[in-house]
């Protein structure tokens, strides 16, 4: 094995999209901690002027001397994603690719799974081989925490990003209803973030507050799991969902 | 600490639900990789007559002498899930967790989606402190095997059960179009199994078949990754999944 990157120029370096999991670095998976300590260059996002979340996750296991990336994200609403701190790190890591260097880029959860990974992946696809290695999703790590049953038997489950319209969510969440009588189905309302006393109202408004459950940094040391109707608050972290099953948890099977 | 089973009557056993990922055993997390090593009695759904698909993920970390209870399901469908192996898997595990042994039931994908831990943990929950262990799901690892972005932005994400009838899927697979014409979209059909022939029919029906990927058996030695478009057989094996994205790969960002 050749661990000298000045002198790999011949061989092109592979692309790792690396999935570590939803907070707790002891959830990502062995694969991921073993290609963690064998990269030569990490890539990753974070929002500008405050430090990268998914390194942190990694920062246990990182080699010493590993090349760092770090994509900050100006925090702008109509600019984000921020299509040319992508281009400018897809550039970057282009060169360490054709250099023959192996390039891990870090992605909280699973690398496909709303992740900003599909940004450099649709950058960089083709120009070297790519693989992809799935991590646990934030929607498992917000079930386990809250002890709720997701889905099971025939259940149909709808993953719905919070910034949608009032008027996109209230066709999903009541549709189904209507579509599907006797047909159990779970919601999962991911990126509550600055949405969240606009969801809870709307959730309210459709008499869906009390199957629902309000998940903040599922798996960190600041976990927060309660009952939506608890809730009293305008805004919420990016890392925060709600879930909802017409069951509800205590009689949800 | 006591290790001595023998000893530890006085304590409760612990209960975990374990989710050991899509079956690459290197896709499970460090942390269901330590709690494996320690735990002193495993129980893992198996098909009647056949061995185990999850026991074979955690083979090469249990550790030696650890009791097991094999929850062997009769596969005759009318059965299915089988109450009885529950009922009777339930009563061993509630032994153990009462002469303070913990427990760890061994879980493909992840407990709380589409998982028979279910099943043991509104038998058992209440009983004794449970802990659940997010693991990697099925869905993640196909969508990775595919190279396929699962959801991106304000992409919203329906996972359907194969077993659905044609008229419930159908509403689903088309009613979303008309609900959000502009709305990307993206579908998981799971448990295909023997309803391969009829998903296969219907999509085409619905002329959704060029979108459509068939992944099987993602992450193990035997992965298969075809359009659906491609595959001519009547029955899949449980282990497979079509995914559906309107955009299709190679523009799929």
């Amino acid at each position: 094995m050749n661990n000298d990157p000045s002198n790999t120029a011949s061989r092109q370096g592979l692309l790792y999209g690396l999935g570590l999991g939803p907070g707790d670095p002891e959830l990502m998976t062995l694969k991921a901690h073993r290609l963690l300590q064998q990269v030569e260059v990490i890539a990753y996002p974070s929002a500008e002027g405050t430090p990268s979340l998914v390194r942190a996750i990694a920062a246990p296991y990182l080699p010493k001397g590993v090349i760092e990336i770090d994509m900050a994200m100006p925090m702008v609403e109509a600019r984000f994603p921020a299509q040319q701190v992508y281009d400018a790190a897809a550039d970057q890591i282009s060169q360490h690719l054709n250099e023959g260097r192996s390039v891990a880029v870090l992605c909280e959860g699973d690398p496909l799974f709303y992740g900003s990974f599909m940004y450099l992946y649709q950058r960089l696809e083709g120009q070297a081989p790519v693989q992809i290695v799935p991590g646990v999703t934030s929607l498992s790590a917000c079930a386990a925490a809250a002890g709720l049953p997701l889905v099971a038997r025939k259940d149909i489950l709808t993953v719905l990003p919070g910034p949608l319209s009032d008027e996109a969510l209230t066709r999903r969440l009541t549709q189904g209803k209507s579509l599907d009588q006797s047909q159990d189905q779970a919601f999962a309302i991911m990126k509550v973030g600055r949405h969240f006393a606009r969801l809870k109202a709307l959730l309210g408004r459709l008499g869906l507050a009390d199957q629902a459950w309000y998940i903040e940094r599922a798996t960190t040391s600041e976990q927060r799991v309660e009952r939506l109707a608890d809730v009293d608050q305008a805004n919420a972290p990016y890392f925060s969902m709600i879930l909802l099953h017409k069951r509800g948890r205590a009689d949800a099977l």
